[in-house]
């Protein structure tokens, strides 16, 4: 059994709070896999460092233990994430490296929560004779990895829902006008987000109205796979969801599009490649969409939507995080569009609470996010 | 002509901070008056220092010199308000007092907004040879008097509008649910808001949805008065707003309830000490009901109300500040109550903005709230 150490010093701290902040180098680049960051430290020095860059490419313990080769010997080893074990993917073992590199000490900050290997990694360290630490900082490991730990035990993404609001909750006025609620160093956090997931939710209200391109317009970021629900495939060809600049996939309602004119477009859509989902369930099932694309491989979604899918998707509680960008501006009205519709509701006593808030100043905006679930 | 320093001693703004902090030891008392404290200063001491206490009471530059007698000769006098000049009052004019005192200097922090004397003591004091100087800390200043500016300068009373809601903008669910969206740590601050205002402003909807009391129950602090906008009268007489914990004002539309049963209750609200308001105008139009609230003497008032309310509230543009409760919660749905409804709105590009905002956490929830007028 690895060690579940409760005192750590200041310095073990230190190497692990590094390890964290350089798997963090690779944040939205990693997906399906986890961020990882790793550590060598030997006298109280750290004599390698590295991180897990993308999937496919080497994981960041066989990084640093190949950079100084026979050095390693004695060493200490900080890992954000436990060490693989299996051999079901693309590179060996971090295990096997470890074990034969003659590392010391390997502390994990926390376990792979992969069912398949968890505890798997750990074991084989241990059998080797390796003093293993469990736990340091795994709060702040557990943070830096929940799309993938939402993804690897759930099979469906981590999913973040966004908003721009006024701070009356209403996102267009009655005349549908929505442009801009939020300023500009607002819009530009949102485009930091969608750098950070697989995919991009919304639905054809939205794109009809807004017209909106869904991608991250931000140096160095990649743009998200955009998802567009459209159940009567009601989104004409030339708009901007369509262009090449991302992935693009619709959800569609298969069985109610017989016509001649709806097949003609399904041929049109695939042609320009994009990729067709036809949908089992009701077309704005989100549960059965969001197991879908983590059959796709995509551990992170974000719903920028209207209303109605907004509240939809509180209501069948797929959200995990919720980002409300608030601009201190008032619409009033009863028939401005709320940031939750739908016929749908929960009642007071049951609703819905948001955890961990965190409240930041965006020029003259404020951010509020939190988490829905434990 | 009062000198406009620009630059200050820190000993002088310390001096003139002290004054505003001792000034507002009397906050929510000295209605319809202005809130104001004086400091005498003598060989960089403060040798006295007090402040008005209520209506009627005597002056703080009043009661300071007062204290010391002779040995105010050749003081500094910081004060937070220009000294009264006129006599149209039951206190004596504090510009005679501090001439006759033989202070040296006055430093006045803004002059007194009321048209009818404004700038008035500031002559009296220089045409006797004393040294004035005005503008220290005049901003601060502006804020501990913001009732007492807007009630001199308008006739009407500074409007705060307070509102309670889920982070989606709603105050109550579809089944008329409102109990309690905010915790009551929030509510208790709202409790120390209606101890600072003179009147709180709710509608019949909101009376018979939820029966409240609209008191400040926490000791120490002074019920405001209770103005209720019945039309038709058509509250309960044991409805808890009826009670004898505060004054209460029912505003009605007399041309509406001629018939028995009303002219009766009209009756009996009267003799239970209820005041009535027979409102010319449409009952709901706010600017009336400011006007004649601001003539009963009224400084400040709170909206406490439902959407409809809260959404005329600003549409009318009379709110001068909002206080928004918000709970970080959802309950969804287009038929849970909006923070603002009613059939009016704002078109997106002339949406109200709200400014100086200022964000805090109470407890698990957040009070975001900001002024309407610059």
């Amino acid at each position: 059994m690895a060690m579940t150490t409760l005192e750590y010093s200041k310095e073990q701290k230190q190497f692990m709070l590094r390890a964290l902040a350089i798997a963090k180098k690779a944040c939205g680049m990693t997906s399906p896999n986890p961020m990882v960051g790793a550590v060598l430290v030997k006298a109280g020095k750290i004599i390698a460092e590295d991180y897990h860059k993308r999937a496919g490419e080497p994981h960041a313990e066989a990084l640093v233990i190949n950079y100084i080769g026979k050095k390693a010997k004695g060493a200490d080893l900080y890992v954000t994430l436990e060490p693989c074990c299996h051999t079901n993917k693309r590179t060996p073992p971090c295990t096997k490296a470890i074990i034969e590199a003659g590392i010391k000490r390997v502390f994990v900050a926390m376990v792979d929560p992969n069912p398949s290997v968890s505890g798997c990694g750990l074991k084989e360290l241990e059998a080797a004779g390796i003093e293993v630490h469990l736990g340091l900082l795994s709060e702040e490991a557990r943070h830096l990895n929940e799309f993938y730990i939402k993804y690897i035990t759930t099979g469906r993404p981590f999913v973040i829902i966004k908003t721009a609001m006024t701070i009356d909750g209403k996102i267009a006025d009655p005349e549908g006008n929505s442009k801009w609620i939020t300023s500009q160093r607002a819009r530009r956090e949102v485009h930091k987000l969608r750098g950070l997931v697989d995919a991009v939710i919304t639905a054809r209200g939205t794109v009809l109205a807004d017209n909106p391109q869904l991608t991250a317009r931000i140096k160095g970021l990649r743009n998200p796979m955009r998802v567009i629900i459209d159940p009567w495939l009601d989104v004409p060809l030339d708009y901007r969801v369509f262009n090449k600049d991302a992935p693009t996939i619709v959800i569609f309602a298969g069985r109610e599009l017989s016509s001649i004119e709806k097949q003609q477009k399904i041929k049109d859509l695939s042609s320009m490649g994009i990729g067709l989902m036809d949908l089992q369930s009701s077309p704005f099932a989100l549960d059965e969409i969001l197991q879908r694309l983590g059959g796709l491989g995509i551990s992170s979604v974000m719903i920028e939507a209207g209303s109605s899918l907004n509240g939809r998707a509180f209501l069948e509680r797929v959200v995990d995080k919720a980002v409300f960008f608030i601009a201190p501006k008032l619409i009033c009205g009863k028939s401005s569009l709320p940031v939750t519709g739908g016929n749908g509701y929960i009642p007071l006593e049951n609703a819905l609470e948001i955890k961990n808030l965190r409240i930041r100043r965006l020029g003259p905006d404020i951010m509020i996010s939190g988490y829905l679930r434990p």
